[in-house]
């Protein structure tokens, strides 16, 4: 029996899950169309659209979504929650809201740190896979990477998030490859996981990443390094530079929150850089937020 | 008396003079289509395009040539000259050019390190202008910086081009701006300098570069940056950590080969990061082509 429709609403993705008991996936949602997607910010329209045949079929049952869909280009704009937090405190500052059709969604909002001195850092999502691994796994401490267009490094401790750092690698990576020069030579060949390592190798070097990027080019005029391994090198090259600032700071084993082949160049990145490296059974996104709607109270 | 045309042909930028008795400036062409303009890769068109009025006038000028006009995408490619060298080993790599119009060219090619082990390097127009400064300066060591697109830092010892390192600085900046998440914010605003060196401070700063360059979004979300500053901000960052990274490397006193604003903001980045720094006098481009042709003995 449904309890709850759950949503991971992101800038490129959409993914929805219907849950029953103790969170088991009764059916899916794989895909739909991330926040940027959304014809004219229509997002009443969206949600309709994508999800439709269950909303008609279980009209009392409650909603929650979490992810870029409360951000400034979303559906409705939630103010950020600060450090540190956990899944009561995400629970609590669930935002309301009811869709033109009436129907009522609770938000999960994004967390914040905001020093006085020093950067500040924002997420919106990742923090809601961090509490479902959190509540999936009985772990209360540790370094967790959610490796994507912007990676996030997330720290937890006594079963709460004390801090993180983004990082823009898989955004650079993309924008190298199709606006600069480096992107120039790149011929698509097969994956080469030694032109990976190669890059690994280069991005724990010294020196700017700046001018270390710069050898995607050098390496391929020299006959060192054959068009197609030029985007498997600067891949490797700006993972690994990401993994050496992030252990420069923080040590200890890491768990990886993800899937598929990003998740895989990760353990290979820290694995290189002697990090032990494990990753978090899927679902995590799923996991959190029927964690925190549990807390909440929403789930009938 | 005319002695010499002298041609500085780069990937997005033509500039060409014509030289009299020790190098003195009679006239110029102070713009041309650059490598990546010249339509269907034309170049015997388009030199007698830019410079037809100086060919005709004197029939007999010998011509030398410059920059990217010898890579692989310009006219003809030429083989990159290894480490250490001087205007002399230039001289004597000069590669004779006959146009379709039966006119000579001699083009000075660029330079190489390329390593056994660790990251090769390619520079080409560079190499001339560290040259012409050498000559005109009377300099023999030296580290050097020649702002732009792709900065070069250059080690020059006992008047020689020992060592240099390319910086893809400015690319970059150009595609975060125009192409990235960063650039959504930027409103153009007027220039703010204290922007620029905020954004040196966090340049410095410790943790990959690509954690660090997200605080050009997140402290503009948290008011901290207005959307004017941001790509002040956003620079200062990106050569602040150019600086850095050079500066590990390399001790002493600068010498900033370069013009306008983009010379300026290293001139201050330089200083803010603790460095002496001097400006070169401008023409360093064309005072190398004279050296390099007076050593070849191509001055008639």
């Amino acid at each position: 029996m449904p309890k709850l429709i759950a949503i991971d609403w992101g800038t490129s993705s959409f993914r929805a899950w219907l849950l029953g008991a103790r969170g088991t996936v009764l059916d899916e949602v794989p895909s739909g169309p991330g926040i940027l997607s959304v014809p004219e910010g229509d997002f009443d329209a969206a949600f309709e659209t994508a999800l439709g045949h269950w909303l008609s079929t279980h009209p009392d049952l409650p909603v929650i979504a979490s992810g870029m869909i409360t951000s400034r280009n979303g559906w409705i704009e939630t103010p950020y929650l600060p450090l540190p937090l956990d899944a009561r405190s995400l629970a609590d500052a669930l935002t309301a809201h009811v869709t033109k059709r009436g129907r009522r969604l609770h938000f999960v909002t994004g967390a914040v740190r905001n020093p006085d001195h020093g950067l500040p850092d924002v997420m919106r999502g990742e923090e809601t896979e961090i509490i479902g691994h959190l509540a999936a796994s009985a772990v209360a401490e540790g370094l967790f990477v959610l490796p994507g267009t912007h990676s996030k490094w997330a720290w937890v401790e006594d079963g709460r998030l004390t801090g993180f750092d983004t990082c823009m690698t898989g955004e650079v990576f993309a924008i190298l490859r199709d606006h600069s020069i480096l992107g120039r030579l790149i011929n698509d060949g097969s994956t080469s996981s030694d032109a990976f390592r190669r890059g690994l190798e280069a991005g724990r070097g010294e020196g700017a990443l700046l001018t270390r990027i710069f050898s995607a080019r050098s390496l391929a005029l020299m006959d060192r390094l054959e068009e197609g391994e030029i985007a498997d090198y600067l891949s490797g090259l700006l993972i690994g530079d990401e993994v050496a600032g992030a252990l420069s700071s923080a040590q200890g084993p890491v768990t990886i929150i993800g899937r598929g082949d990003l998740a895989e160049r990760y353990r290979v990145a820290l694995a290189h850089a002697g990090a032990e490296a494990t990753l978090a059974a899927p679902g995590m996104a799923r996991a959190g937020l029927w964690e925190i709607a549990k807390l909440a109270g929403v789930i009938g």
